[in-house]
């Protein structure tokens, strides 16, 4: 659609305004932009249908546009206005909400001047699957189930760890279905002895990245990602 | 000391009372029991001096036990009578005290009746500089000191992570000098980007033990030996 309107050499940047209702009746509008080689990736969509109906209301309806893999704000509801820009769009939701500082920060600092925007989600997991604090029998084999997902690139693999960090092995991860779908993955336990468990997930995408111990700390919370610890107890 | 004193076959259990004055004019003596293979090790110790000249009465002057390796509670202070036992010594400092669940419990449980006494520490580490939160100029070498100890067994290795837990590299550890002392470690880091890095610490001894992520939960807090972890900032 914005090769047909036609775009000049200088087109940057993609913003998208929805027609929010917002909170507050003064509040600025809602507008995100978005670079130009993600608004004319094949994945990102002005969507007016889902499930072979008309969206629904609480999901954009008439019109929204979809920008997977990256932070629901750029996924515009309500759509009316699309600007192409020569440079990211200049406005509180550009500029002060969804930003993350350029270089990692000390806990608990301000957001300093040097920021980037939120774009791709990191790589990330979560177990489903046992409960936090399920009970089982100590004959009973345990199985591990949960969900994989990356902003950008492929999952890799998620490994299981069960002695705390100290040796990780590799989970059943399914194949890969839709682009930017989540993956499911499942791990079969055998409990040695009776007591308390732990289950830690980590996933690597195929770039190298890894889920870390401990994410970054940024100032308005964006992009945790750490490994995901699930307990469970084996009873006799 | 003891095997002049002779020793019966089922002599199993060596208590040591001291005279510690105690907060309380009614609380039950501190007397804790050790097994007759610790209290056999030539490195247990009855102790009436130390560099050269007698105890200072804060470190149990006029004798003490030295139970090396094990925790504080073994080595009594101010010892005025060692009890061979047939068993373990039934008192409150035995039975309520110094002791963690047999089996790994799910966090915030009270204890429950599976227990043992608490005995040598879990392999631990720490970093001893830099302190958190300090201050680099991106070209510094920064270099990470630290301890490392184990109550049995020597310490194997520690490694260090810059990347939450994603890889791991080897410290250099000192050379192991007396038996149970700390050995000293050191990892020299080149900053390749500005911004807040951390440091993670995990010892590892010679059987196979490494230090988890996240320690084993207990009642009353005993052995935490979780990774150490050190923030630091590196500036432009």
């Amino acid at each position: 659609m914005l090769q047909a309107a036609g775009l000049k050499p200088n087109a940057a940047h993609v913003a998208g305004q929805g027609g929010d209702p917002g909170a507050v009746a003064t509040a600025a509008p809602v507008i995100r932009s978005i670079p130009m080689r993600k608004a004319m990736d094949e994945n990102t969509l002005l969507a007016w249908a889902m499930n072979d109906a008309p969206l629904p209301k609480v999901h954009g309806y008439p019109l929204r546009l979809v920008v997977p893999g990256w932070v629901g704000s750029a996924s515009t509801k309500w759509a009316h206005t699309l600007m192409v820009l020569d440079a990211p769009f200049k406005g509180t939701y550009m500029t002060n909400s969804y930003i993350v500082p350029k270089f990692a920060i000390e806990p608990g600092q301000k957001m300093p001047p040097d920021v980037v925007s939120a774009e791709a989600w990191p790589i990330k997991s979560m177990i489903t699957s046992p409960a936090p604090n399920a009970r089982f029998k100590g004959s009973q084999r345990i199985t591990v189930r949960g969900r994989a997902w990356v902003g950008e690139g492929e999952v890799d693999r998620v490994e299981i760890s069960t002695d705390e960090g100290k040796t990780w092995r590799r989970a059943q991860l399914a194949r890969s279905g839709d682009k930017y779908a989540w993956r499911t993955f499942t791990f079969d336990f055998e409990p040695e002895r009776f007591g308390y468990v732990s289950f830690l997930a980590r996933a690597w995408d195929d770039r190298g990245n890894a889920q870390p111990a401990v994410p970054y700390w940024n100032p308005l919370g964006y992009f945790w990602n750490g490994w995901h610890r699930v307990g469970v107890l084996v009873e006799a």
